[in-house]
């Protein structure tokens, strides 16, 4: 398939970048169902690490099995499948270029409860087993923010400098941040431009609330409101904060929740100018056909 | 003696590793008396640092001597020895190639309370020694959590780059970990997952009881129960948390016991689909004729 | 255009540099509306790390394009602009050559409250994107003081090995620095001093105030009265505390105010002898046409 | 000298070693008066850093020359001779050859009160200066406890790489052991076996007193007493710990102390099995002829 | 100049050092005024980084110019200079090869409180700039003693091994030491002693008062007397520490004084076998001709 227009539009904004790493940009936004159309649906499978296997994946024991993973991206169509090392380990040569990768290099586990996460793969890992890029985590607020943003730094220089894509989950929290205002939309906004100023090649936040968080912050928004009272109008916002829309923004739904509420979040993302989805437990927890189809509901919105 | 099916199985399975691992990692499952049955019963010595010579050694002081270890692993025909440095130094000529070793690169002692462990030996040392892989100890949840997974990333990536399978001790501990937690179902099964998706080769873990710790898993489990009341069951729950049964997980039996006891959990292990044991102290400290003979008898079970 | 005399005259104060860097140094001295004179008016675009994205670009929200903070660095005719590697990175292509740049290595955030930054950036970074040299901002007296001192050192080491220039942000704060402090004459002065002893190229300050803050430093200041009542003369200080004004100083006008303030404030910098402004929030945050005004205005005073 | 049956005997338990470490230890055990009996003596000079000058050298001012002590070992015929940087340059190149050096390469002093060692010596300096080894202090059980084994095992690895043996003060202290129990049999025997797991060459501990320290080892020595009440009795389990005798383990004096004592506890090492002892103070603070007389009477017993 | 008598005494000290190291050690012992006496005296000017510019150099303000201080260290026959990094660039091509020069490779500030210094230099940039040594700061005792004597380690073994000299300040502070202590006769020779235990070229210390601080220390005082009633007798127990006067050990002054109290100083220091003096503030902060005059009367006083 030739590169389409947008996606041509989309790969002109990263003019510091390398050709290597626009062409894995390109095979991201080239891949699956949504291929061509300049948005896309990843497939993230860090929730065993993050929380545990049972809680992961007890619901649909077939998920247990990492071959199952990476089949159920492939059925799906979705743009890319994002793991850490070992689930992506399993597979890597059987399912071989069938699917754009993404190695998640940081993770945190629930048997501790600070605000860090532990590096777990390497750019070579990603390499290794022919990854288009790396995805890492950031907590900026937290007591260890400065130091995964300084991880982050060394992480993305020298995955870009191997024409390698970084995508960055970046997640406020501590520090100044309120609980509530871990997804308010001064926050999220804020969590989504420091990422850009990073160099992140794709940006991943969660779906902001209207909460505005940061005193320093309100009598700016009130001076200049934005239309925070509508879902599509806030992501709007972010896609503003994201160098006025001209860097790829992907949000996550986060638990588990009812058909017609994720579809309707996915809605208010294409409005808003996002360009596409982080789908993980609302898949994997549902038995196959159950979860192709929803993804499909899903990239049909986005299409 | 040519691969069997089973091992021929086995070794598929690390489809993301180099013909150069997957040849030690053949080496072990095709070494001793339970040589091509995809099980194996591994020797380790590392009580000596963890609780000092006397405790250790005292009951048999035959095993002050590093020789006689050796001898002990190879007259009885397990699968592999594991030691740290001084051990394997001391016998590395006299019985080169004559058993599987692996070098324990990281140690504690009884001495500093605290839940780390300190680096003690490395890959190149493992290289020298002709081992066939690394051993190394991480205590999930402890205050040192993220440091140790970060020390392992390291190790196990210069190990696989130099075609050395890595065994993870994966023992969790502090953090939001009970005492009794530490051995509970859904934290051994979490230990082996997080072990798994680090990308070992072959996972080491406790026993399970029927325990379950952390709150946030507690509804999970209580609706979507295991089998937890028989210990062959809990350990089938541990095999589908390591990818589906698809990475090799060995037990550790822990303090010395009586023989019929120790025979019980083997056979709950090989009921439950583990890949077998690791045993030293139930070995090591019997009269050598005695721990052969005991040996033996497990290798009957897993045979 | 050839080199002015003056322009001659600062170089020759840089005598333990390479070509290479005098190069650099050079294009800012000789670029754009004040070209040749000896004095420069910088552009910094980092507020939106330091502040987060609406506090900095609501006001004007064209400025949240990358794009039109080169367009106004070009248009006005600064003499160069500085910001974080994600600003420049999104039009190094499209304005490549057009306007001295320079790459902000390191980056605070307003989720964190402690007196430190990240490293956001590296010399690596600013040479793929053809700038002419770093930024970098200490905060000494800050716990993480000797820290930062020690980064720039490295950063800065390098830089100048490559031929780039070195912009030091000096901003004293914590430890024995009162609030009040952070601006006081002698405060300022040292700050310039320990930059200029670092090996900086271009020093960063704020303007001071008349207060004097560290009881060491009291009885020395009303022995040795420096005319601290105008800015003029608190300035001349400054500039003597850099070398005896053979280092170039530039200073910041902080938060946004009106425009006779401003220009009262670089008519004083001007007859201190300091080598400009670095004009950011007064600048970006006015309509395009309406800031070009005011950066001309500065200009030509400078002129 | 032909090597003797005794010093191949020792050469043949460093199984793990390259030829050249072998060649230097050799290069010891052949040394001096007690050359070829497996016996040792070393004079140790590091107590100018750890307890200052005027404490170590005012009894015998001639000692603050780092000549008079080459000399002082040369005449004495010992097996060798450890200090830190500074005194084996000043001599180094006077007296090359004359008697195999150790660099001691980290240090401690009185003036701060934790339980570390700074690094003060590097393997590139040992080889520089010709020695054949270099000494390491670890105080397991201390707060440092790791960090020193970390440091250990990185001299070591490296220090072995170039043929040099590696000298290890395995010193217990701090964490869970009481001032009394720094000499305990049980913590004497555990600094001595985890020295050896370590990969030392040679282990340098105190003398035990008949105290058990570790609570959960006192059921281990009830069970199964060692001959405690002697001084021999102890010695003789020390080397046990030490891998049955298989590496070589001398003994420290520690504060001077009248003559009778000292070679009474040689005996008693000499009957345990010990290789022999490491005397400082009681050497170099005596005139150097009742040193060297003294010396003379502690090698007539080892011969 | 012929090398004299007692320069090649001095020299041949320096056993371990390299050709390239006694060169420059050599230079600095032929240079100026005091060439070819075995005395030197030495101008520092690290006030700036430690005390501010304006407590440094309002009293004079000609020295704010980095070129003045050039000129003093060349006007005055001084055997040295030394100082942090950018007032040695500002300059170094303009004197180039008038004077030896020392880089202070760390420096502290008044604007923080702890006993630690951040790095502010390298051997590279000695190098670059033509010096022929770098100086280091060590605080032994202080909470931050061991990482700066290991940063000394490091420093100081690179310098070397490019053929520079170290030069090491030695300033106990912090620990067991009391404030009046930093200058007790046992905590300068014990400071002494350690600067050449850790292999200094030459070391630099203040001048001993007649406290004895330590303790530990009292006892041997008290049994082995040393003159500590006379400034010259403590000069010789220091020059004692320090291998027996086999180290080069060079005095500061400390706060501007008036001239007699000062030569009187100095009288001392010949007296006691010093090797000469560091003089800053009581030189610089005079008028040039003052200044030149008392450098003069102080080395007439060397000669």
């Amino acid at each position: 398939m030739l590169r389409t227009e947008v996606v041509r539009k989309i790969l002109s904004w990263y003019e510091g970048e390398t050709p290597g790493l626009k062409s894995n940009l390109s095979r991201l936004l080239m891949h699956g169902r949504l291929g061509g159309t300049g948005r896309m649906v990843i497939l993230p499978v860090d929730q065993g690490f993050e929380h545990g296997p049972a809680r992961s994946f007890a619901p649909n024991p077939a998920a247990y099995d990492p071959h199952y993973l990476y089949e159920l991206a492939i059925e799906s169509g979705v743009s890319g499948y994002a793991a850490p090392l070992g689930l992506l380990e399993q597979g890597a040569d059987t399912f071989a270029g069938e699917v754009p990768l993404i190695l998640k290099v940081n993770s945190g586990n629930s048997l501790v409860s600070n605000n860090d996460q532990a590096l777990t793969g390497t750019v070579d890992d990603a390499m290794r087993l022919g990854c288009i890029g790396v995805g890492f985590t950031i907590y900026p607020g937290s007591e260890c923010s400065y130091e995964m943003i300084e991880e982050l730094r060394e992480i993305s220089h020298y995955a870009k400098s191997r024409g390698l894509i970084s995508v960055v989950w970046s997640y406020p929290r501590g520090g100044k941040v309120t609980k509530d205002g871990e997804t308010g939309t001064d926050i999220i906004a804020y969590a989504a431009h420091m990422a850009a100023l990073m160099g992140a090649t794709i940006i991943k936040v969660k779906l902001p609330t209207s909460h505005i968080d940061l005193d320093a912050a309100k009598s700016t928004y009130e001076k200049y409101p934005v239309d925070s009272a509508s879902m599509a109008g806030r992501v709007k916002h972010v896609m503003q904060a994201a160098f006025n829309g001209k860097r790829v923004v992907v949000f996550s739904g986060g638990a588990a929740k009812n058909t017609s509420e994720l579809l309707e979040e996915v809605r208010a993302i294409r409005e808003g100018g996002g360009n596409g989805s982080i789908i993980g437990r609302n898949s994997f927890q549902r038995p196959k056909e159950e979860a192709i189809a929803l993804l499909n509901e899903v990239m049909d919105i986005y299409s």
